[in-house]
């Protein structure tokens, strides 16, 4: 059979590169900015207590989850579409806007499914250098042609960790012609402490074509589970539910987000955990002259003077694992997930060995 | 904001219609042909063990549950790809085969979905009439043309309850050429009895290009959890692995789907059940003159001389969901689920009170 029985669109797509995952016990895992307390207690009660429905096909709306998120957002229901993870949401934006050579503009050495679903969709990626390692508003705008159909922002930036400001994020939007929908990914907003980080749900009380994007798999802890959702304007819900498969989102995963969005502690503790861990990687960093981005999110990002694969084989080695950005394009950076106090201590303990080896 | 904002293929797509969900107690669902002993027990426990990992992503390729089932099965893990339930594998064969404009065979009357993921990828549907309320496979390869992609199967046959005999499907496939992909999908196959239904794991063995698709929802009594897989040959699965999202099953899901493949007791229990429940249901229904086709599923197919939307509504006022046919195109049809002895009593009580008013 030759490669001509595919559709072109996936001759070149790119596996995914995901973060390693411990093998043996006593390794830390800081390379997919996982929750370092584990799920949500409150999401694990509502799980064990749904799942012996488990032989009965979850509610094709997430209705219920969904009106939670309403209220909780001061948003309609209808401005809401739940997902398998919110990168099923961009899946989804493409498969309902994208058609086939409308270019989409996409951050360099960002996420890198917001490339595939393009691809997949028969789009054509625009790449946009990042400025200063940050998403470069400028360029993204100059960047939109006729033929524009969809732009990716990521706020905070991963794997940056840099992000928009309000203001910037404003004007840039009223740069763009009504014909493109911007999908703004705020997968890690959530750890956002800036005082002008955006507010980006006031953008649905007005006509402007945005698709913000959140997810349960950080702040809450529910990564495992695989839910997200998907924020815009009614109509371009509405258009995206027609194309999503019926029973997308599992009922565990509906019913353990329910109850996350309420969990109060765990989310202070998630919240407070981040900002004591970012001061504390900061001043260690800072104190052995290591070079770094501040960072809006869970993650730092750290440039290095070696190699990211061989750092990351050298912190294996010390049962520590992060993230090599070699797979972003970065071949001499690093992403490491801010982990519990004792978590971040082993981390600089492990890097401080390597400085002085 | 004008519908030429979107896909021209998302314009006409069709919302799927599910089985209505009790609203209150007592309401017996025999609408979805979901397990009625609920979920596999061994499945439970092994989903209450793996929750507190639900912070950690999912393993991006299902190893351990393709590994048992290649045990299971006899064939190679890279023989299996599993999905977010079997209708992502749908999905995932139109978008990694389908071309615009290719055509693609599917049966009337039959699970909505195939059209659905035809027309998501701009393929062309081309439905071939039922003959005897069965999949008519001499005017199914009559159908294939230079144009022709995919052809999709169903065995047993959802929502009449016939099947393909291993013979019949031999035949089919020695006539369809090798630039066709054939997906034959099994939902159901578990509860099949006919001494002659087709073992069609064999066809991994040659070079046929078949995909088999399979799940966990009905037998295994999983479908809020939604995990099925793919069988097909390593190039055909290779191929499909680009395309998928990367977390695509979730780790309840995995963890769950393993250990029902060797919960014993239940399955057995399970087959068990559905045997009696049919002789039950066919004596009853024979007695009554009311027309119903043999099945080799898990429901049961009933012909009615009357609107199937009406008798849906009669027996709902009785405590009794069924589904009404009509979303399938056949509007004095309904398809009942195979119960309990006890639901499968009801049901015939509430039938036999509609009868005799």
């Amino acid at each position: 059979m030759a490669e001509e029985f595919i559709r072109p669109a996936i001759k070149n797509l790119q596996e995914y590169v995901p973060g390693k995952t411990p093998e043996k016990a006593g390794v830390i895992k800081l390379a997919s900015n996982e929750n370092p307390f584990g799920p949500s207690p409150l999401a694990l009660a509502a799980i064990i207590k749904e799942s012996k429905h488990l032989h009965i096909y979850p509610d094709q709306k997430s209705i219920v989850l969904r009106e939670a998120l309403s209220k909780k957002l001061g948003v309609k229901s209808d401005n809401i579409i739940a997902g398998n993870g919110s990168d099923e949401i961009m899946q989804l934006a493409a498969a309902t806007f994208l058609r086939p050579g409308e270019e989409v503009i996409i951050p360099a050495h960002t996420f890198s499914l917001y490339k595939t679903f393009t691809q997949i969709f028969d789009g054509q990626p625009v790449v946009v250098a990042l400025n200063n390692l940050e998403q470069d508003l400028e360029a993204m705008a100059k960047a939109v042609t006729k033929r524009t159909k969809l732009i990716f922002l990521c706020n905070p930036h991963n794997p940056t960790g840099t992000y928009l400001s309000a203001k910037q994020l404003d004007a840039f939007l009223n740069k763009i012609p009504d014909n493109v929908l911007v999908v703004l990914d705020e997968a890690y907003a959530e750890y956002a402490e800036a005082a002008d980080f955006p507010g980006s749900i006031k953008y649905l009380k007005t006509d402007k074509n945005i698709l913000i994007l959140r997810t349960f798999s950080k702040f809450y802890g529910l990564a495992g589970l695989r839910v997200g959702y998907g924020l815009a304007k009614p109509e371009l819900i509405s258009y995206m539910f027609r194309v999503k498969s019926p029973f997308n989102v599992n009922r565990l995963a509906q019913a353990g987000a329910l109850a996350a969005l309420d969990d109060a502690d765990f989310k202070d503790k998630t919240y407070q955990n981040n900002v004591g861990g970012k001061s504390y990687l900061y001043a260690e960093l800072d104190k052995r002259g290591v070079e770094y981005k501040k960072t809006e999110s869970n993650f730092i990002f750290i440039n290095l003077k070696m190699s990211a694969d061989e750092m990351f084989l050298q912190m294996m080695k010390k049962s520590v694992i992060i993230r090599p950005l070699t797979s972003f394009g970065l071949s001499k950076a690093v992403r490491v997930s801010i982990g519990t106090k004792e978590q971040n201590k082993k981390f600089i303990l492990a890097l401080a060995g390597l400085l002085l080896a």
